[in-house]
């Protein structure tokens, strides 16, 4: 297990990273949202080890992140479903795809989020709330929002502060 | 280096996290983009040994995500800037984020966006173009979109389609 490998310091992006940060947890989640359920499935998908997939799998159902269900007693076979936490990792998926997906321009989409049940094609974009405007207009930088830790303040402060070379 | 660890078949999401999917890169990404430009301000940070920072460093300037920049000749130090590369990942930044602040409900915010040049405070959400309404109201599943190669095709097919136990 690689888990709690970040310091933390209540930044919930290491926190994230801290579960699924190993690359692999994540393409699990992937082609979970894709459909798969099935052992077998995830690991033609990912061409993956027996082994390693069986030691993922069984971490992401202990974070909570998909469960097991019984689909066959004899012998005994379990499929893998999204949860709602799990399912919540469409954003980070998303913007991974988006941000791998080069010459945003001229390009079509690779992969689409698509409303499981309705099938309609979504056309997701990050947009600041009040403005409306898409938030890769602006230069994004991250400060401590008001619910950061001290220790998180007090370590986001030294980002901004030159240290003499 | 990690590098090309993951089978793609053309897949965005894993392209991306073969650059990015150690879970390091992004919190080193997370620090530039919170100010830090100098190895001791990105050491400090994150508590990572000198060598394993230093291999970070030299993995994100050469795949693009940061630039050095010579700030001082005797001794020689570099300092290190975000790309425009670098700086498209603040949407996986901030989705990791979301997730990982639990009870959406109550909670303030821990870290924020805000507009590099304004300093104005970012309130994003990824919405649906058309519709406006936020992706997390539907249930949201990934296919193969316009671009998808037929490699990508016939890998996500099998996804959807159950196999004998």
């Amino acid at each position: 297990m690689d888990r709690k490998r970040f310091p933390d310091d209540d930044c919930p992006i290491a926190r994230s990273l801290s579960v699924v940060g190993d690359g692999w947890s994540l393409l699990i989640i992937r082609d979970a949202m894709g459909g798969a359920t099935r052992f077998e499935q995830f690991r033609r998908s990912l061409g993956i080890v027996p082994g390693m997939l069986t030691r993922r799998l069984g971490m992401l159902v202990a974070e909570g992140l998909l469960e097991r269900r019984r689909y066959q007693e004899r012998p005994p076979r379990d499929e893998y479903h999204l949860t709602e936490r799990g399912r919540r990792l469409h954003g980070v998926l998303f913007a991974l795809g988006e941000w791998g997906s080069s010459e945003p321009a001229s390009r079509e989409r690779v992969i689409d989020l698509v409303d499981g049940c309705s099938g309609d094609r979504l056309d997701p974009v990050l947009v600041d709330r009040a403005s409306g405007r898409p938030v890769e207009d602006f230069r994004p930088r991250l400060v401590p929002g008001p619910g950061a830790s001290p220790a998180l303040r007090s370590r986001m402060a030294a980002l901004r502060t030159a240290q003499p070379g």
